[in-house]
């Protein structure tokens, strides 16, 4: 099935937003967790974070436009940290409620009955539930001028994992720790290993790992 | 299992870039495929693209520094098009084996038994094996300073998906389509649905739709 440019143009809104949010495969599940300037903690989904590089280790997000308040947004530029939080098969249904737009002063913890883990006196608030958290300090935000989103840019200072599903390469089996993927704007999967590959050179057969 | 920030710095290289590339959760698993100067086709494996919105329909991935020759990157500047085609269960090893540094002259293509496939005059080429096909128009590269990487994005201008897993808001079931995620650096999962939830509103129930 064909779609050009303007029959993707001319498709309604919500059928493009579906279609266009659906094109780009399996992204990750995470919740972002932060704290306003008088203390209030704010929990947000997120389905755009993407590895920038491991040295530094830095992790980015896509920002949407700020037409609409974004509590998440000003909280990370007003406290400078934040944690990102691997979203695990029992609490999808919590995950997804945080993406209702409540008011700046209610907190989607309590709301969805998330639990808030304050760690190492880190200065944003991690889900208690989530088996691979994240504490980040933000380094940058870069406009994109093409429809006003900005990559958020942040260093990974703290990382908790279950050491269960640490491999001795570094290499973490989050397939085996009950995190789930995302598909579209609002469908969860859960994942199942095929294979791992050796690290692939010209003329040499890869062998499973 | 906690790591500060100077865990992480001192951890040995590959051990570094196996945990940090595990811990953003589950990436899409696509080909882009380019074509240079005098004709000799390009496919790459990526797992760093990213919506970045709908309308007008925008997608982003990450290139990584540019200090050893990027073929794929150098194709797209010349020629201002290119693909991304989702990679089914069926081709993984085929796919993962493009992430192999093959001289400039030689297409991925051929080396890898992967199918060639020219689609309405489009000037780059699709993957013929793929269920979920992209013609992208390249629209800007945004440098990210932190790391030397730098966001690469394209317009979509021409899509080709299965019909059968098209649902009639536009969402997609891919799920359905054969196409795979990725974990970490090199590791291929299948997926199955969980749950697809309503909108989510302040105070409502979500329901599954």
């Amino acid at each position: 099935m064909f779609f050009s440019e303007s029959d993707i143009e001319q498709l309604p809104k919500l059928k493009r937003v579906n279609l266009i949010n659906s094109l780009t495969g399996f992204k990750s599940a995470n919740l972002i967790g932060t704290v306003n300037n008088i203390g209030e903690t704010n929990l947000s989904i997120i389905s755009s974070v993407v590895h920038l590089g491991s040295h530094p280790p830095l992790i980015g997000y896509i920002q949407r436009p700020r037409a609409v308040a974004r509590h998440t947004y000003e909280n990370i530029v007003y406290r400078k940290k934040y944690t990102i939080n691997a979203i695990r098969q029992d609490f999808i249904e919590q995950a997804h409620q945080t993406s209702a737009r409540y008011p700046r002063n209610v907190s989607e913890f309590t709301e969805t009955n998330i639990s808030v883990q304050w760690l190492k006196n880190f200065e944003a608030p991690f889900v208690k539930e989530s088996p691979i958290k994240i504490g980040l300090e933000l380094q940058n935000i870069i406009p994109i001028p093409d429809n006003n989103t900005e990559l958020v840019i942040g260093k990974i200072v703290q990382l908790y994992i279950p050491e269960e599903v640490l491999m001795p390469d570094g290499h973490l089996e989050i397939y085996n720790s009950g995190v789930v993927a995302i598909a579209g704007l609002d469908t969860y999967l859960k994942t199942e290993k095929i294979a791992r590959y050796s690290y692939a050179k010209p003329g040499k057969k890869l062998t499973e790992i």
